[in-house]
């Protein structure tokens, strides 16, 4: 999956921080980058607009500057958007449209206890890939008046080809890890034809030509997404990679999040082939934002995911052993993970450790 | 909500066992009807064929038969149906069925705490309202094939009337509970279309012609689908009511289920106008099926609350507290709970309960 590194001279990273606490922890990320900066070519980062603050200014959620912008980056972050709590004229969601434009078809995100809260609850690691483009996601939504009222109908689409390789990045994360574990979550009981497909893809993806072989050892299972919900919270170390059409990853990885103490630790990339933009699972947390004690956990780790998708290892395993040494010895942790440190002292703990 | 019961001579009860552990539950659920039979009118009971097992001998997962007989039921105990691993041509679910062809329209699922086990996990009392007969339960699925490979869709529908009647079910029960809060659960902030139909129509119910202030005393709050999920898992006793609907509902009631001990305990009714249906939430558990140790407690619960539903208290109220007791200080529990007694023996040590 790693694109290759040695051709790259510089590394030009968008920067598109958003709403809310995106506005806090993004720049922490940028930190992280800096403080690693000696491991990768040299970095430039540009910053972009999006969200509900730049439509409520600008009177578009996702100007089309900052996608032609993105289009000269390597790759970039994201923050986290608000959302009008009524449907707003002219208002989508960009991240969404992001996903779409960019074609980051990957969502890949990866749940791992906090050692700090083990005692407790159940050791987690495991990886949620998602679907990023279809689903009930296309948007294709109809409104009609009849004479008993309103109906609305929305088109969920699935196809051989998204879920083809989306399956491929879920064998290959599978086949990369220990226990070679892939669970296909969907709801096929009930959707037999869309969710039939994206079953019987993902399930295709080892006898594909040019495969020869090669997930043999991947161990495949299936749960109803009903059931995996409930299995997540009852025994959430029976899975290993997860994969999943868009919505039920959307509610699977908030469901895994909650295991692991907070979803302000939870990283994700939003892969393509050509792109990738690391994504805190988080959202805009507008009772938190402004006050200065985010978790930038989730979106350091989400720079990570980013630069270790891009090939630069160890830069990337550089920022993962800070901030997990940060969580669990140091225990410097933001008020989510039930510590009473800022946004700034966590991120400059990280630091820390990374120039140590 | 409850249908006038004075004026029934006779209480006539459909029983559908279906397949795996139903089997061996409904006819627990039998039991513990005729166990307060001093309570209800004559009651009668009419044997009744569907799922997996009926589609591999007849052909069909719900004859016609069992449709035209309930019919003449007051109401009917449903246990649980397995469904092929792949698509098999002519076999469809005929819980979804049953739901659709007798307008159940509202899904019930009350998930309340097994004191047993309360220690550790936090105290749950909640009431999941689950629209059920729309969202992408229509079932419209087509595939197609294009250059690249098959492409399906499947509709997802939701009417302003359905989510008006929902709705109307979950007001009146968040009125009667001593928090009377209702959160909407749904995914607006993707689907603003269908989901910004439901939202609205939910929130418009105490405005409608007749309702003449009843919910003013009803919070009403919101919840996106994956923030529920979430924060079900970590904060679950800010819930009261959730009303959701469809696959959101079916989603959020297995959340839910997993918090408070086992699926093994939740009971639900699916609701109409003119009809009753109990069934436990659970599914036809293969794995144990045949077996002798599968939880009964769901079953007889949802007896219980189809007999609350159709005005029958005292008998619901007898069922309910010798349940309760015998999960609580007596400890009679199925594997499912840590415990290590059979079907059997939790059912007669609930009649036993009851005959006191
Ligand atoms: C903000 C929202 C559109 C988004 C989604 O549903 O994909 C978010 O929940 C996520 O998981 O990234
Ligand atoms: C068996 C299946 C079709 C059903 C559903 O999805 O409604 C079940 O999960 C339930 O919750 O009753």
């Amino acid at each position: 999956r790693s694109m290759a590194t040695s051709a790259r001279k510089s590394l030009t990273i968008g920067l598109i921080p958003a709403d809310g606490i995106g506005l806090e922890v993004i720049p922490a990320a940028r930190k992280a980058i800096l403080a690693v900066q000696s491991e990768l070519p040299a970095v430039k980062f540009i910053d972009l607009l999006a969200g509900w603050n730049t439509f409520t200014r600008t009177g578009t959620a996702l100007p089309f500057e900052t996608v032609q912008a993105l289009k000269e980056c390597d790759c970039a972050l994201f923050g986290s958007v608000s959302s009008p709590s009524r449907k707003v004229a002219g208002y989508s969601s960009p991240i969404v449209a992001l996903r779409k434009e960019l074609d980051l078809y990957a969502n890949i995100r990866p749940v791992i206890s906090v050692s700090a809260d083990s005692a407790s609850t159940p050791a987690v690691d495991l990886i949620v890939v998602r679907e990023n483009t279809e689903c009930l996601y296309v948007k294709d939504e109809k409104l009609i008046r009849t004479d008993t009222g309103k109906e609305a109908r929305a088109t969920r689409l699935i196809t051989e080809r998204a879920s083809t390789r989306i399956g491929k990045i879920a064998f290959e994360l599978a086949k990369a890890r220990p226990r070679k574990l892939l669970t296909i979550i969907h709801k096929s009981n009930v959707l037999s034809v869309t969710d039939g497909l994206f079953r019987e893809s993902v399930r295709a993806v080892p006898t594909l030509p040019g495969i020869d072989g090669k997930f043999d050892d991947v161990t495949i299972e299936e749960q109803l997404v009903d059931s995996a919900v409930y299995r997540l919270f009852r025994e959430p170390q029976i899975y290993d990679v997860m994969v999943a059409p868009n919505l039920y990853g959307d509610i699977i990885s908030d469901a895994a999040a909650a295991l692991v103490g907070s979803l302000g630790v939870i990283p994700s990339i939003n892969a393509g082939d050509n792109f990738v933009m690391g994504e805190p699972v988080h959202g805009s947390a507008p009772d938190i934002a402004g006050k200065g004690i985010a978790n930038p956990v989730a979106s350091i780790r989400s720079a990570a995911l980013m630069l270790r998708h891009l090939g630069y290892t160890s830069a990337a395993d550089k920022i993962d052993k800070a901030v997990n040494d940060t969580l669990a010895p140091a225990k410097v942790l933001t008020a989510d993970l039930g510590g009473s440190h800022s946004t700034i002292q966590v991120t400059d703990h990280i630091l820390g450790l990374i120039q140590q």
